[in-house]
């Protein structure tokens, strides 16, 4: 994809190049082929059905959503089997989830009896049932029982609670994905899967069967699927990419070169006002900035060094020139909360702008 | 405002305090009467029209927006005048904008001959007449020309330009909002009036009558108000406020004590794995971190670490303890990109749900 070829576009814009996507899915549906591991991709990234309907296409067995907004729309959508990657407290969430189970396929992670409880009151006074995960903490430090008696014990009591199915174990860590350099980050991979497999063989000697164990994201996924110890990956980003993981993916490799950059923002640079500086059109509301500015595709040594709503700066190096009007690619830092600051797609093949997808799930973060 | 008497509201969701924020609109208006300068808040902030209007209602002479797309939903909401503090290169946009002026008043920041030939096409083909700043870089290094001939230079080419009609000098200099420190803010202020007054002077020298210099944001508002040379100030901010303005209010009362903290993100404790650490469910899709993380109000010591999409990780100071389901008030780092995460606000008076506010230009970047 160039700048060119779109300047009907009014900016900014967010860009889904197709033969990128579609390579990323083919890439990932290929590498977990006879491994026994299941790909159930995460929705926040693209919050788009149609993205989900591809990948489910090309293998995966249903979707990861964070948020009952996000998975209200992927049922709506047709997508049939969900995963609430996420720990729900109220009870007016729990009763939209168990709705939901009377459509698709819904499982939904524990870390605290109450949440167990409330889903199982739910769940039965909608006489449907709701799959259980327990999530453990595997090194994120975010949520998740710490490894130890209460994985065993909220599986037991998820085992005897109406309305609910208990399969097994959440086993995601969010720190190993942003680790810098291969190494570091496949010894976190194989940390968590050392942790994840304690904490299913507590479960074996409490003697509850555990057929599931799920996590994993873009930066851990061939490792997660190596390590023989889940049975279903969860990551999100390898569909669309983004800066930091293009960063660990020409570092070393440990991707396979396989997956490519597939969403951009657009840019117009709509000021020069000096000859080592440009101002374009893509700010804090078109492009997130939680893992650092973004970068300019096909320009390696632009550099962004300054951002607000509607703006970016970027520094030229010495006899780097741009003009006013000029399009620029902009590579998000990170896909998931770029994706969300847009209410659809344009997408692009072959340089050429081919129709819009929307972004259904935008901002439904309740 | 306290989370409670809230626990209908499904979280996160944006709060708005409707007596914060008519407190802090009538401390603006009041801080301006009899000072002679204009008041233009940036629609930009909340893009929201009801907020604009109480604005209006209490004197502002219109409002400054950041992109066509907010402006189209101003002046379709009956908004009457609008400046775009911001460059404009393409046509099709400029078109849009013409096409505006038939219903309001509306005015153009430019900074290079092709904005200005452009824009006196399509407000000719359209039969309108835009106001035109020039916008000088006056400290902010975003957009702007130089302090030089190029003022004159500009100024002289929009005079004579069919469908355009010269008002004077954008003068906005973003850097020295967020200084830190109240010394060091206003000697930024100060600086940037000199710059603006020099500016002015060119223009004078050059013949061109300069009936407006405008600029200025929550940060500066007072200094720019008493400079003498700023006849319009286009603060936003002031309105709802956010966790870095607040520290500027803190540190040493210029802001007056007057302007308090009218936007809150609620958020509910969705898990509590260790003593010392709770995951409430507001993260990067629902609170903007571009200016650091957010605070917690009424809890000043408890400190986000971490977040993520849908996750907030919150660390507890020892002794202090929350429990699953509690509900917290989460205060933005910066509110302007933190309001376009969200469809709307829910109004709150005295602690309780009142009814939601359209954020209509949500999403409006183009």
């Amino acid at each position: 994809v160039t700048g060119q070829g779109l300047q009907h576009l009014s900016t900014p814009v967010l860009l889904l190049d197709r033969d990128a996507l579609e390579a990323n899915i083919e890439a990932m549906a290929k590498s977990l082929e006879g491994t026994g591991v299941a790909l159930r991709p995460h929705f926040k990234t693209h919050r788009c059905p149609a993205i989900a309907r591809l990948q489910i296409a090309r293998g995966a067995v249903g979707v990861c959503c964070q948020t009952v907004g996000e998975a209200e729309v992927a049922v709506r959508e047709g997508i049939t089997s969900v995963t609430l990657t996420n720990q729900i407290v109220d009870s007016g969430k729990l009763g939209r989830l168990a709705r939901l189970a009377k459509e698709a396929d819904v499982r939904l992670c524990v870390d605290h009896m109450l949440q167990i409880e409330r889903a199982s009151r739910e769940a039965t006074r909608e006489g449907v049932e709701i799959g259980i995960l327990v999530e453990v903490d595997v090194g994120g430090r975010r949520c998740g029982v710490p490894l130890g008696r209460d994985v065993p014990r909220l599986a037991g009591l998820a085992v005897g609670s109406e309305g609910l199915r208990f399969l097994g174990i959440q086993a995601y860590n969010g720190k190993a994905q942003g680790i810098i350099g291969t190494r570091g980050r496949t010894s976190a991979a194989a940390a968590t899967a050392v942790r994840a497999a304690v904490a299913r063989g507590l479960l074996q000697r409490a003697g509850i069967p555990c057929s599931m164990v799920t996590g994993g994201g873009t930066g851990t996924v061939h490792a997660d699927t190596d390590s023989g110890v889940f049975t279903e990956v969860q990551p999100g980003s390898y569909a669309v990419m983004d800066a930091t993981y293009a960063a660990q993916e020409s570092e070393t490799g440990y991707l396979g070169d396989q997956y490519h950059q597939a969403i951009f923002v657009l840019a117009t640079v709509i000021s020069t006002p000096m000859k080592d500086r440009i101002v374009v059109d893509v700010g804090l509301k078109s492009v997130a900035v939680d893992q650092g500015l973004p970068t300019v595709a096909h320009r390696p040594d632009w550099r962004f060094v300054s951002m607000s709503d509607e703006h970016g700066v970027i520094e030229l190096p010495p006899g780097k020139t741009s003009s006013l009007g000029e399009r620029l690619l902009v590579i998000p830092g990170h896909c998931d909360p770029t994706a969300n600051l847009h209410d659809e797609f344009a997408l692009v093949r072959h340089g050429r702008a081919e129709g819009m997808w929307p972004i259904a799930a935008r901002g439904k973060s309740a």
